[in-house]
């Protein structure tokens, strides 16, 4: 089975070493590895360009695979990388395997009642918590936005959050390999 | 063509006078509209179980559209909404029809350094810009993570931005239509 490593780890300073790790241990389980950084694209140019560039090739790598394990840990505030997102729907709409896993132990809803909302969220007429900003705090006991949970808890889809209490320092939530390890362990036990 | 109207509105205090704004928009453009609204799903009951049933039902309902047009404005943070962008992968993987927009004037690089890094970020050895927590910014003149500008920019994509400038008060950014609506006119320009 071909499986794309999908995850903000790109952004790391030591991106490369991260995936390298992955990818031993995805091959350690039976997997055969792709990451974003599987591309031969030549360096400098125009800026714009080589983002396009970028983009067509992910998606290459993606449809040469048959399952994704996206890295869904929160990025750079409250939710999962954006473009980590985006490449999770496009595998869910091929008809992937789905295996998704996040570092961070805390549920959708505290981390944005107490990482974003600093407690401040009240439940409103209709008993929705809203920010003082208006905005509805989604509380379905999920560990992000509703379709990634919703696509990640799918029959057949794999899902690995790390336990209650688990550390969340930096280092933990970037780098940790436990609930990757564990995805792939359920993936492989689920069989192709 | 049935287009669907992905974005965080749906967290708005006023999200259903918001949608049908844009659902009236998009009939007034010949466009049959679809928003995650139009569901019939039963209030109350479980929460993990009612956000399985909407993430169901966002997926039958992008499932009969032929388009989507995804409010891609940052949205609790430097990028789109995740649910949003999940959207907007499924879709271009169904070969639907993509458009996007985003009320924010303002590239993705430049939103990271100040909005986020507030100008802490600094190029490392390779001349790439990092912040003080070591994550590289992207820096290909895309208005968000290259994946969305990369689907958006795609030949026979649309994409809108704000134009330099424009205001990014928190109404403007939330409820502004100038963006939406020029998205509409490409759309319903370059034809089904």
């Amino acid at each position: 089975m071909r499986v794309y490593l999908a995850g903000p780890e790109v952004f790391l300073p030591d991106a490369r070493e991260i995936l390298a790790t992955k990818a031993a241990l995805s091959r350690a389980r039976g997997f055969q590895p792709v990451t974003p950084l599987d591309n031969d694209l030549p360096p400098g140019g125009d800026r714009f360009a080589t983002g396009m560039r970028i983009y067509r090739s992910n998606i290459a790598l993606m449809n040469g695979c048959d399952a994704i394990v996206a890295n869904l840990t929160p990025f750079r505030g409250v939710g999962a990388d954006p473009g980590t997102c985006f490449e999770l729907g496009y595998m869910v709409a091929r008809g992937a395997r789905i295996a998704a896993y996040s570092n961070d132990p805390r549920g959708h809803f505290d981390r944005l009642q107490a990482g974003f909302y600093h407690g401040a969220a009240r439940p409103d007429a209709g008993g929705e918590h809203r920010g003082p900003d208006g905005l509805a705090l989604e509380n379905f006991d999920m560990f992000d936005n509703l379709m990634l949970h919703g696509a990640a808890a799918t029959p057949g889809a794999v899902l690995v959050v790390a336990p209650p209490g688990a550390a969340v320092d930096a280092d933990r939530l970037s780098r940790g390999m436990e609930t990757f390890v564990a995805c792939l362990a359920r993936l492989a036990e689920a069989g192709a």
